[in-house]
């Protein structure tokens, strides 16, 4: 367990086969600056846009390279994954374009714009019960019944080292970052990035934001074991998930820091990108910039990565007052 | 009143002059593609991205290339304008870039949020009575007491010829286009474009849109005569505005069509920008592909390139429903 790069199978290599694997079905995103924020700051922030990603995430990152990963033998059984966020439209996304079938397990209360999201992308829906277990159950028995591969959202090397590629383009475009910002909900985003941060440039601080709401990450660390997230009341709806084991144990090595913030600091960050940034990020995207509205990070004369994770918002649900 | 290149002082030459003067002092905006647009209208669109230009719009661009033309002595009396949009900030700010006095001429129910953005880089306001005769007699007593030099938001050959850079960058970087849709208010933005764009590339059709509650140069065109607005009942609060007489003799010589569009079309049109391009954009900006969802225009088979031509909005007024 000590050594991180051993703990998980995944290298650097890894996460640089991953990027040529994914290369032509992803978008390379762009950097985003801002004078008035690196003014407040006094630093120099570079913000990822993966909320201009295809299918609106990172999470397309590691389902491509999950399903181009299969030989065509498995190819030819499709993938079956269970979410109701970001991972199903992106399974379903990334199928589509090897050409191979996808099943997304979804919960019977998940929101019909969800369902139909991943519908658009060909994706068929198996509904279950709202809970974990009958997710998990209902995922398993698609597997044995179709010899589907599972694409689990974040506790899986694949997914791991294609999220690790946003690491790679950043640094390739702002190469002496000192600091990373990213979001933490199961993990795969901040697993992935920390692998191949911390072995590009080893002085690279790597700090995960967390809502207050959803602290699961934070106590786990300090725990030093999995803590199950109970009950995460936070607008932030991609971060209410639990670490997994593959994850935890690359936090655990890698990740420098957990810092958490409060639900008016996600709306205000959210608002500010918005606002001056003209940028759509759905909530969890826009907790890194909560945690330095809410001076959680000591950013002052350094080079700031953040990664805007997602812009999947409704737009009939959005967190400002109408008049 | 035939040669539209001599009935407006302005040239190619002079907008490429304005280029280089304005260049280091206004964002190089992106453009942005949408596959899922591009297969629902059999075409290929190109969205310049003014609405992450500084201060939010296209106007910094007229406004700094007048702000940067002055003489020493002329700039040491400052600049004034009356405006309560866009250009209104954009005067302040080009006017702080260059380190002299602005005042900005604003009506006194003019937005809260509108006059703290206006003092934010640095304007002066006065205020006056919220009518047109109002505003322009206030702002010419600013003249003669401050020798200040007017920055009119479009009836002026500096403006005009800054606006114009738009069309420079986005034909440097797609060349080819067939045809450009560009929002009409005043006619600043579409008279500049539409003389940097025939003269680069004759073939090109310029398209004006404007919204149906404010029809004032689809009405002019088809009159031959500026008739002005009256009471314009559009959201696209940016195109309220009527056409001067420098912006009618170009838009008359070299805009090929002006196309109407209705007021649900650019709500829906903001919110595909929103959802999947994942850009915020003020309704004006919306306004070219408003016309595109409401087939105005015949689009199959050709490259389009759209002016995105603003981002303020206010978010607390979203016309999309809350839940």
């Amino acid at each position: 367990m000590s050594d991180p790069f051993s703990s998980t199978a995944s290298t650097l290599d890894d996460i640089r086969r991953a990027h040529e694997r994914i290369r032509p079905h992803v978008h390379r995103t762009p950097i985003f600056t801002s004078r008035t924020l690196n003014e407040r700051f006094g630093a120099e922030l570079f913000f990822k846009c993966e909320n201009l990603q295809r299918a609106g995430s990172f999470k397309i990152r590691g389902a491509a390279n999950a399903v181009f990963s299969l030989s065509p033998e498995e190819a030819r059984r499709g993938v079956v994954t269970h979410s109701s966020g970001n991972h199903a439209q992106a399974v379903a996304l990334a199928a589509r374009l090897r050409g191979i079938r996808a099943i997304v397990v979804m919960p019977e209360n998940a929101p019909a714009v969800k369902v139909a999201a991943v519908r658009a992308y060909g994706g068929e829906i198996v509904f279950c019960f709202p809970t974990l277990a009958s997710r998990e159950e209902t995922a398993q028995r698609v597997v044995e019944e179709t010899g589907a591969t599972l694409i689990h959202s974040y506790n899986d090397e694949r997914v791991i080292q294609g999220q690790g590629t946003v690491a790679l383009e950043l640094l390739e475009d702002v190469p002496d970052l000192d600091l990373l910002l990213v979001p933490v909900g199961g993990g795969g985003l901040i697993s992935g990035m920390a692998l191949a941060s911390k072995a590009l440039r080893p002085s690279v601080t790597v700090i995960g934001c967390e809502p207050e709401q959803a602290d699961d990450a934070f106590r786990s660390l300090r725990e030093g074991r999995i803590i199950p997230v109970e009950h995460p009341n936070t607008i932030a709806d991609g971060l209410r998930t639990s670490l997994g084991e593959k994850t935890f144990a690359v936090i655990r090595s890698l990740v420098d820091q957990i810092v958490l913030v409060s639900e008016e600091a996600i709306v205000q960050a959210m608002r500010f990108l918005f606002e001056r940034l003209k940028l759509v990020v759905e909530p969890s995207g826009a907790v890194p910039l909560a945690a330095l509205l809410e001076e959680q990070v000591d950013v002052r004369g350094r080079r700031v990565g953040l990664v805007l994770s997602g812009g999947n918002v409704d737009l009939e649900k959005l967190p400002f007052r109408t008049g």
